[in-house]
């Protein structure tokens, strides 16, 4: 495979502010891109576009950088339809009912688990996702836990160990037991196969002193820290992922000043799951407040099959400026930049020389159409990135 | 074209609640479905279904009637991006907006409005959607309206006489005389082309003196009446259709007691467009009040490029079942047999013999998932009846 030439971008995102038009999204119209093995190898005026092996017109479109997923619960059997009509009627949403997923998880077979990942993925893909990260946590026995993460890893190298996502019921009433089985022979078989290590901190699932234990156990194994905290109320998993340097933590929904003082002063990015609320009913976070305090806050889909099961980066971006108080500019930013530094990448989520060759083409002439357009299927084509 | 069998459907909803599990949506499970000429032959367990000249086996997936979008202003050019943006920034959403694509659209060649509407109308019908109403609105001269309508007579039966869309510039000052156009050749040019006449009841728009004479004129002409009312705040709109007997009155986002009462007794359709809400950060009007009072509910997009631009009829059942404390059953019936008793259309927005045979497929096991997997293009094969 040669030299590409993508032309005829009517509104190129760069994520970029040296290109373009100086902005943060680095904007350039009728643009153009060049990639080579994989890599992108040249933005700018499509007028002043250099020869190469192939040409591709997208015919004034825009194209902005692929989205990156880096928050998604991927490895599962089972329907949870029912649960979510009956939480549409009144039921509140309670961490316990991962355990129904867990029960129907570990008796599928590796072939359907794997199946339903290439689902999940491909269907990622057709919306524009070209990274994404993928948990385990619904195994939750060392055996469990090792497939899951070997079958994640066959879709993406973007994978963590999330044995801490809850107290299973063979342990319920002996949670330290647990916590040791999650920092000793879960730890040891998963290793292998993850870069991260998550728990989900939070009332009914793991406290900061166990969330502590996991996190530092992970460490010395050589994976990378996150955390997901302050979902359901607010809680010291915020201030924990922050005191820990952590790269990310996740869901940020009920945040205290000191909260918001921790992210900004730390570094860490808050990565909001706006389809959380949205499929729990809940009250959104404030994207506006934590970006106005300088907070990095990164946008994924948390597709899972109990709290929220939308894949959909689009839709994400449509409800964090609907509901969030984020600009569409900010929100594509989250969705891409903002992932990236979430997983501590620098080679996606932009699209300047050197990045990845990851793309999303629109049918839209501007990406405010994301926003603009809700539900509507606008991504037309993505560079296949995803494994 | 001889008859095709349907199989392998894991969920068929027929919205005849003769069949299958006797509910309201008339579903079954392991179920078939017979097409010929267009027209549903017969539905039933798949293992007692007819020897078919073709057969086509879906896999276990969910089927469901076609969409019945009754609400929508597809025939208009230009850009209003920005004016989104700005919106979501803070500035609030004012009719008057209709202009700047009123303008955009009397400059536009016919060709140049038809390929907007058939990209439109393909885009809704890769989300679902079989059955589609048109209106015109954005032309306002009687050149305009009729070629307007000409145009969306193409894609559909539907076509809805929107001259009384806003007030335009040109007759700012005398709004009388506006009125006096509508009612007279403007009606007259553009009576070939509709089936219906439709009024924006609004502050800002027309008032319910007006709209009655606009109603009474082109019901005179042989249309029938549908309204635009209490969309943007409290008004005599949706009485007004209730005492005229409309089919459908569309919007009813603002409803005091009296017009909730006043559509119980006339039997008129209460239309709800949830995007609108969505895309103008409204508050959303309550679906269960108008359920819980008898009256009867469609959802539509109302897709257009001011207050709404989602084409996404699945957006619009998620967004029912989250803000409007619908059932998932209750937005499905409303999107499909809701919109069809919108139209007055006895022969699509259900899967029972007689009827048209538009159907959806989703890649899912079933209808749940439209408000499960908010913003997933769930929708895999559309029976091809839109024109």
């Amino acid at each position: 495979m040669g030299s590409l030439l993508l032309t005829g971008i009517g509104e190129l995102v760069t994520n970029d502010p040296a290109l373009g038009d100086g902005s943060t999204l680095g904007l350039l119209t009728d643009a153009a891109l060049v990639s080579e093995g994989g890599r992108v190898a040249w933005v700018g005026p499509a007028a002043a576009a250099p020869t190469t092996d192939a040409v591709q017109d997208v015919g004034g479109r825009a194209v902005v950088p692929g989205f990156v997923d880096s928050h998604s619960h991927l490895v599962f059997a089972g329907e949870r339809g029912p649960e979510f009509v009956a939480r549409m009627a009144g039921e509140s949403y309670a961490a316990g009912g991962i355990r129904s997923t867990v029960a129907a998880t570990r008796s599928a077979p590796d072939e359907l688990l794997t199946a339903n990942v290439a689902r999940l993925v491909a269907e990622m893909r057709r919306q524009g996702t070209t990274t994404v990260e993928i948990k385990s946590g619904y195994g939750l026995t060392t055996h469990d836990e090792a497939r899951s993460l070997a079958i994640a890893g066959a879709f993406t190298d973007e994978t963590t160990f999330l044995g801490a996502h809850v107290v299973p019921t063979e342990y319920a009433d002996d949670p330290a037991g647990y916590v040791e089985l999650v920092t000793g022979p879960m730890l040891d078989a998963a290793a292998v196969h993850a870069r991260w290590i998550d728990v989900f901190c939070e009332t009914g699932a793991f406290d900061a002193d166990q969330a502590r234990a996991i996190l530092l156990a992970g460490q010395a194994r050589g994976l990378r820290g996150r955390l997901h905290a302050n979902q359901l109320g607010p809680g010291p998993g915020v201030r924990l992922a922050c005191e820990l340097g952590l790269v990310a933590v996740d869901h940020c929904t009920h945040l205290e000043d000191a909260d918001v003082a921790a992210l900004a002063d730390s570094g860490t990015v808050a990565t909001l799951l706006p389809g959380v609320e949205f499929s729990t009913r809940s009250p959104y976070p404030s994207g506006r407040r934590l970006i106005d305090a300088g907070v990095s806050v990164a946008l994924a889909s948390d597709c899972n099959p109990g709290s929220c099961y939308t894949s959909s980066i689009p839709l994400c971006i449509a409800l964090a400026v609907r509901e969030m108080g984020m600009t569409p500019a900010e929100a594509l930013w989250s969705a891409t930049l903002g992932g990236a530094r979430a997983l501590d990448r620098s080679d996606v989520g932009r699209l300047s020389p050197g990045s990845r060759a990851d793309w999303a083409v629109l049918d839209a002439p501007s990406y405010v159409h994301l926003a603009y357009r809700p539900g509507v299927p606008l991504v037309v084509e993505t560079s296949a990135s995803l494994r």
